[in-house]
């Protein structure tokens, strides 16, 4: 079958493979629409880091160095169903939800298997991709999703991340959120915060984001932090008390200082980018003078049934996060490329194989 | 009357002031007993910094300038009671409160009047203070303690701070929490802990604090971080998995991280002491990559009512935290100065007027 193969740094190659056999408490499935990721992009412009294997570090868990098969946001169409799997028939739509976890260790015991200490994800980190003819996968990490079309299935993966903090961020319905980012985990999180009835106010410097996001109706307010005062925005928004949660989704040092400005009384921050470099924080001022708290997640666990049902309840409409959809033979031009050129008018690219 | 006056830096004076008169919808109190906090240290050794006004700036809610009747940790018995006043008799027992608040700002609006824009206190800012002999306090402030001791009830506005701090954290029965310091906040923290059931595990560098805590029976384990590998103590402890919870009550930069390495998969650092300089927090390592949280309160606000029960119902014991009982004439030599020389061995001062 052919798949697309990562060998390291701006090396990726379309090969023949051999098809993955079926195995007991497993599904093989037809990949339909990949999205491009930002670890994908960084896989792809930087070289291999963890979770991806190396040529001589195998990853821990799936075994294997490179290269391996790419792509971990997906959808795709069952073609088979393994001994034991009960729930999953030929021909259903799924998403595969992409981990490998040790399943033993203290995060896992708990049941936040995102923490584990292994982790590992299929599509960078081996045990084949989304972007292949076919893959097969444990039935435990596989969610079938009705009749929902398998474009938008195939951003059930970067929902969930924004289920997962948006849960973590302990907002309430009728509160008021910031959102400062408005690449597409911030949308994404904007998306969840209208669903869950959030007034959100997204900011934005990039004029051509802050049009995605009022075209893409998620957010109640969008604001430019730079020619605009932030703070005094949210304030007449919120009738001068601020915001009750601020999302940073550009994990960029100075976002945390301005995000923090806007909080109401015992405000929190959720953090839902990663951050390269560690900030200065001052506690005393910054959390301890206002009861605040800070928190953060990376990834999700046990949230792919909510990301699915907020879609199909019609809640979450991710259509308009569709920029561009290509063939994977242009996925390096029309892709990554693209995606680093365009970065502020792209959100999400569907790759397919054919 | 005679009471302690706050002159300034190194400036307290025994004076004859003038008696309070009774208003309505106030009582007036004959304190008992004043706890001598780390602010009181402060204004003496370092001057007077806000909430306390000076000689030229009045206290935005007190309008008084310097000087101020001291005292904010105090107990005493009802003597008069103002027109309006229910619930509180002649001869009562009853703590203060020791909050002037605005009220209308967007703290005060939501209950958060600890987060009061304008927050002045009691014995610091103004409206007399505890080391007098009479004080008239407005009835909201002042909460009844039925048969407590008068020493102890001088110990609830510190407990309160200790509640508010537990409270936020959301530890739950049945949890493990590390405390980082064991002054008088952190052993007021650790015997909420213990109240609410859950493992406490103290770490303190002082020897002489480890005994303290170890005499207060507050702890479950004691542990030297210098001398001992925390994070190993911590997991040894808890089956491998880490704390629930971990309390800052030291306020040293380099606390933070060893907390933070004791923490449980999706754990949270509650900081609870002030930080004189900010720290460096990686994001992504130190919370992202583990779902954590942290969070910070400043004082309390509805916290003395559970404070007071707490102790009524025998599962605080503040008896331990009295190292001293001392008159008002010695409180500089054998307060102040005493809580510097012995600020590993003493916990509490208690002062009294006569």
């Amino acid at each position: 079958m052919k798949a697309v193969l990562y060998y390291g740094k701006e090396d990726l190659r379309i090969e023949d493979v051999e098809e993955p056999q079926l195995r007991s408490g497993a599904v093989k499935i037809a990949p339909a629409y990949n999205g491009i990721c930002g670890s994908d992009l960084h896989l792809y412009h930087d070289g291999p880091i963890p979770p991806a294997p190396t040529e001589q570090e195998p990853h821990p868990l799936s075994g294997e160095t490179l290269p391996v098969v790419l792509g971990h946001e997906f959808s795709g169409v069952v073609e088979e169903v393994g001994e034991g799997v009960t729930g999953l028939s030929v021909g259903a739509s799924v998403v595969v939800e992409p981990l490998m976890v040790d399943g033993t260790c203290p995060a896992c015991r708990q049941g936040a298997y995102n923490l584990c200490e292994k982790m590992g994800f299929i599509g960078i980190s081996g045990r084949g991709g989304g972007l292949s003819e076919h893959i097969v996968v444990d039935k435990e990490w596989v969610h079938p999703v009705g009749e929902m079309p398998l474009d938008h299935a195939a951003m059930i993966e970067p929902l969930a991340v924004a289920v997962h903090s948006v849960q973590h961020s302990r907002v309430k319905s009728g509160q008021t959120a910031v959102v400062g980012g408005a690449g597409p985990i911030g949308l994404m999180v904007a998306s969840v915060l209208k669903a869950y009835n959030v007034t959100t106010i997204i900011s934005e410097p990039s004029q051509t984001r802050r049009q995605v996001a009022q075209q893409s109706d998620v957010a109640d307010f969008v604001v430019d932090p730079v020619n605009e005062d932030l703070s005094k925005a949210v304030a007449s928004h919120t009738d001068q008390a601020g915001a009750e949660v601020a999302f940073d989704a550009a994990g960029a040092g100075p976002v945390v200082g301005q995000l923090l400005d806007v909080l109401a009384p015992a405000g929190r921050l959720e953090v839902v980018a990663l951050h390269s470099s560690p900030v200065e924080l001052d506690i005393t001022a910054q959390l301890t003078m206002q009861d605040r708290e800070m928190g953060s997640t990376i990834g999700y666990a046990h949230d792919h049934a909510e990301a699915i049902e907020l879609v199909r309840s019609g809640k979450v409409n991710l259509e308009p996060f569709i920029t561009s959809r290509i063939l994977a033979d242009d996925i390096v031009e029309q892709g990554f490329n693209r995606l680093i050129e365009n970065k502020d008018s792209e959100v999400k690219i569907l790759v397919s194989m054919s």
